[in-house]
């Protein structure tokens, strides 16, 4: 299920995304209508108050929840054949669905590539993760492998400069090797990049913080950050 | 209630900081006091087993709850008259707990000098918050004013250039005039900043994204790169 503004009307804008059923109270279905939004045919108008206890839990719905199927797998080979310009992102056993999405968040604006991860040790598609994404969901392509290190040579194959982000590194984001495509690669908040995905990384950067500060950024700060320097530098 | 290893040991370490009680685990008291922190007197072994139920929901506690007064309010005047280096946040209702957390842990990363809210449309402090902050929320003083647009015209009087986050300006963020003492104004998500609000700050300024991605950047996202930027610049 898919709740909410942003990530329904960027899932019914996806021709890649199956719709089972839209559900939506009359003043959303009427306005996704003006919008001249393709809808499905089986769109329900929902009394949102009986809907409720259906409806996942902390996902505010703005009158709109669209049942669909999860997206048709990519594989990294696809998305390497593309060759678009921005940046992969590959993240190392981020778990948190909130944070995935708002990296899918940033990821879509700052045009990335893609988001690659692992098929185990990362969410799957929920309500949560495509509310946290805005609409980011729709637009990212999503590359589940099975081993991440293999992904990664997979992509200094395809001329892709991996810059792994450690808080222990020398060397600053901003002095890292930004032009040319670039994937960053982000680990999970306290355990960090495992050792075997650092090794297949060109290059370890950190963003500059303070010393006497917390560990680290929150995982999508810290992509977001990243992103926007890559897109600066 | 703060829970989990960060925001506790930041709180035991922040002299600010009234402690109630604190709860632990045997394993993570002993931690504690092997790390040399000073321990209330009331310190309890708590069986996080049977504590479970009065703990708050989706908070990570690692078997340590501390039970604490809020922070003393601090009046913007005095952080004012600090003269710290570090840029002021101004958040013009910002009211989800996660990300003032993970504002809070940013702006902590980037050596911010505080942060300034409303006492109303702003969450008060919680376990959710502090979990996200992971410890910045001892770290940076949060001022709350009755009005924002009367705290912005004290910091533009106290030398603060005020640089709006606003998707519609013109000058790009890495254009803005970032040398010298700098107030970031974010607004909430959807809304945005304030007309008022607005009208406050010197300069308005936009984090270059892609058109047709997400309308914007997750908030807490947003304050990071902007923090970012500022300490670059």
């Amino acid at each position: 299920m898919l709740c909410g503004r942003h990530p329904v009307v960027a899932a019914l804008r996806n021709p890649r995304r199956r719709v089972v059923r839209l559900c939506a109270g009359e003043m959303a279905l009427g306005e996704l209508r003006q919008a001249g939004l393709k809808l499905p045919t089986t769109d329900v108008v929902a009394d949102f108050a009986r809907f409720k206890s259906r409806l996942p839990e902390g996902v505010p719905h703005q009158g709109l929840v669209l049942e669909v199927e999860p997206l048709e797998a990519i594989p990294i080979e696809a998305v390497l054949a593309r060759g678009d310009a921005g940046p992969l992102i590959f993240l190392d056993q981020v778990t948190d669905p909130r944070n995935v999405g708002a990296i899918f968040r940033a990821a879509a604006a700052f045009g990335a590539a893609a988001l690659v991860t692992t098929k185990r040790h990362a969410p799957k598609e929920s309500a949560v993760l495509a509310s946290a994404a805005s609409g980011g969901l729709e637009l990212i392509t999503w590359c589940r492998v099975a081993n991440l290190a293999r992904a990664l040579d997979q992509a200094a194959k395809g001329g892709y400069w991996r810059i792994g982000l450690d808080g222990a590194a020398k060397t600053a984001l901003g002095a890292a090797h930004l032009s040319g495509p670039v994937a960053l690669v982000l680990g999970a908040e306290g355990a960090g990049l495992r050792r075997l995905t650092g090794e297949h990384c060109d290059e370890l950067a950190r963003i500059p913080i303070q010393p006497d500060g917390p560990e680290s950024l929150n995982v999508a700060s810290a992509a977001a950050v990243a992103l926007y320097e890559v897109r600066r530098g």
